[in-house]
């Protein structure tokens, strides 16, 4: 019996409220100045008293010493252990920029490209044309119908593009068309199954027709194919869980994360006010919440320390907000850390704080990585997390007799 | 290799004694007028010197959030991962109520439920009548005798009851026949194979029979089945750990869960003076002793805080007689958490301390949750619980050249 068939099996539908607050990237190092993290500079006393009244730890979204990705790290949130539920590049890549993929779609991960005048790569990316260019491009080749099957072509940022394919029985078992180096010929579009060859044809005769009318677009005069993917299809939260979930997201990378786990998408802008005011409007409607705040992953790539601090401290302001809707469980972590001195996301692992009536009282009173050090719950798998709050929530009964 | 596997290809019998103490139901959570628990209220010198001077933790029995039944909870503390040893239903049943399966009987749970004057089900539980009826009725259903195959018919609680089927060549691949809904007929007895037919077709007589016998003790004038199973066969503790190891329990569920481990069953009456005379008795003739008591249990499941803190304080002073017997290994945990303020088993880790002259020495001085937390063990799945016993007994080789 897997994780989430025990959790399955001992689930039941009940009127009690969870919340799980994401603040993207949340977890830092500290400033070479004040030896203090992001969140541990940050007046929070809102989420300080969450933690002092709660549970502290510190999760793993993948593994100790493995950097998430926005994916996995949402995904091990919800409960679905990211290594094990996978996402082919082409259909994450579509749920990124929120397109809907329906049940038989197929989604492909592009990339302009240069070629030479013998057709060998000279360059993979076409020089990281600007977004714009590549916004024109796909606007060129968008719309195609090519035996029946209907083509969407939408850009993604510099010279990346991601191609869906709509239409009868397409099997997405093929190779990529990516070399993967320079100085040779981009790959011809191969079956690696007689259900793949339709979909095989279609796309070499898109991939040929591009060529044609991408020729005089140098250095975009050629396309590269990889990841050929469907929409997986996993239990939903309400299966496993019985839950009515649902998410608030300005991002449609983390709405389209969301949908993959079975959440309901209320619409909302990119500010935590207006999440919040969603939040407040819906309350009555759904038991499970996922609120996802951008703005400190963001900082952090940025490398801006200050940034970072500050966004902390207005969600930690907003959040009373939420505190007084009276919720059953709180959990506030994020997906993983993006430290400001790094400039990136990183393996270190993220802050978690849970707040319930029947938590028992740990030593950590504040909400930083230090003290999340103290608190009970250790360092431990963020996959954990939706059997603790689903437990706090009083919605799991008893395993065996 | 599994992790009984590892164990067992390491473990060799020695002199050395190991004692588990579980004090079922041990784990709570803070009064709200002192927050501190019921072990952390009762006044445990004797407890306190083990946790001093050895190690303490916190265990998940099943995983985070899981909260165990009585069979799971003890089965991971012989080590034996209640996700993947499962006992089916009827098994289950007959071992609670001290029933000795043998190799080839097959189980199954029962319920007195009413039908209309149409054969439909319009409640599953018969009013859930009085123990005192069931008993009568099981009575008169007992030992029939149906195309060779002897049946033996017991009252558990209320309404429930358990069937053994005892003849040869028994298959318990049969569906349940409780439909798990009213305003429909009970399920026909169904084999999902063929080796099951001849005793889906002996059940399935003795339901018409049972139909006929019961029909003027409305409102159990019918019975549901579910949950064929035989005893299940693992690994012994003697195999796995090479131990000779004996249950000290008054209770038949906890005594047949020892007895899947294949432990030594010493009749004791229930309570902890009885139980240690029959430890002292025995001592010389087992190297592994489980000791069970259920009083922490009880207290915590009728909400009684003070009575569990009461049960606690006893234990703790009979134990000194346990501690002057000088076993090399002494282990005190519980199989899972029931907290006076909840009134039921729960999630929350269970303290655990483990004294041997071999511990590495920890911050905890004291036992009960919020020590227990500063435990060198930190918390742990509780099926490691008895490596570590195993190592500090010295009855583990290295691993590997």
């Amino acid at each position: 019996m897997s994780d989430l068939e025990l959790i399955k099996s001992i689930s039941f539908s009940s009127p009690s409220k969870i919340i799980l607050l994401v603040l993207d990237g949340l977890g830092g190092l500290p400033h070479p100045q004040t030896g203090k993290t992001e969140l541990e500079t940050a007046r929070t006393p809102n989420f300080d008293r969450l933690a002092a009244e709660g549970l502290c730890g510190l999760i793993d979204p993948v593994g100790p010493g493995i950097t998430p990705g926005s994916a996995p790290g949402h995904l091990a949130l919800f409960g679905y252990d990211p290594v094990r539920f996978i996402i082919g590049r082409g259909a994450l890549e579509a749920i990124g920029i929120g397109f809907e993929l329906e049940p038989g779609d197929v989604a492909v991960r592009g990339n302009f490209c240069t070629v030479d005048e013998k057709g060998l790569v000279t360059d993979r990316r076409a020089g990281r044309i600007p977004t714009e260019k590549s916004i024109e491009l796909c606007h060129l080749l968008d719309g195609k119908v090519i035996d029946g099957v209907k083509l969407f072509v939408f850009p993604v940022r510099e010279h990346r593009l991601v191609i869906v394919f709509r239409g009868d029985a397409l099997n997405p078992d093929i190779g990529d068309t990516d070399p993967q180096r320079t100085g040779v010929a981009p790959k011809p579009v191969t079956a690696f199954s007689p259900e793949a060859e339709h979909l095989a044809s279609v796309a070499s005769q898109f991939v040929e027709q591009a060529r044609n009318e991408l020729a005089g677009h140098h250095p975009a005069n050629m396309m590269l194919l990889r990841g050929f993917a469907q929409r997986p299809h996993w239990p939903s939260m309400s299966e496993i869980y019985k839950l009515k979930p649902a998410a608030i997201s300005g991002y449609p990378m983390y709405r389209g994360l969301a949908k993959l786990a079975g959440m309901d998408i209320l619409e909302s802008d990119v500010n935590i006010e207006s999440e919040l005011a969603v939040l407040q409007e819906n309350y009555h409607k759904y038991d499970f919440f996922f609120l996802h705040v951008k703005q400190t992953d963001s900082a952090g790539e940025d490398g801006d320390f200050e940034r970072k601090v500050s966004v902390i401290e207005q969600i930690d302001q907003a959040i009373a907000a939420l505190i007084r809707l009276e919720p059953d469980v709180i959990v506030v972590s994020g997906d993983h850390s993006t430290p400001a001195v790094l400039a990136a996301h990183s393996w270190h692992p993220v802050p978690l704080l849970l707040y319930s009536k029947w938590c028992r009282p740990d030593a950590a009173k504040q909400f930083g990585e230090s003290a999340c050090l103290t608190g009970a719950l250790g360092c431990f798998p963020a996959t954990q997390i939706m059997p603790l709050a689903m437990a706090n929530a009083l919605k799991l009964t008893k395993f065996g007799a």
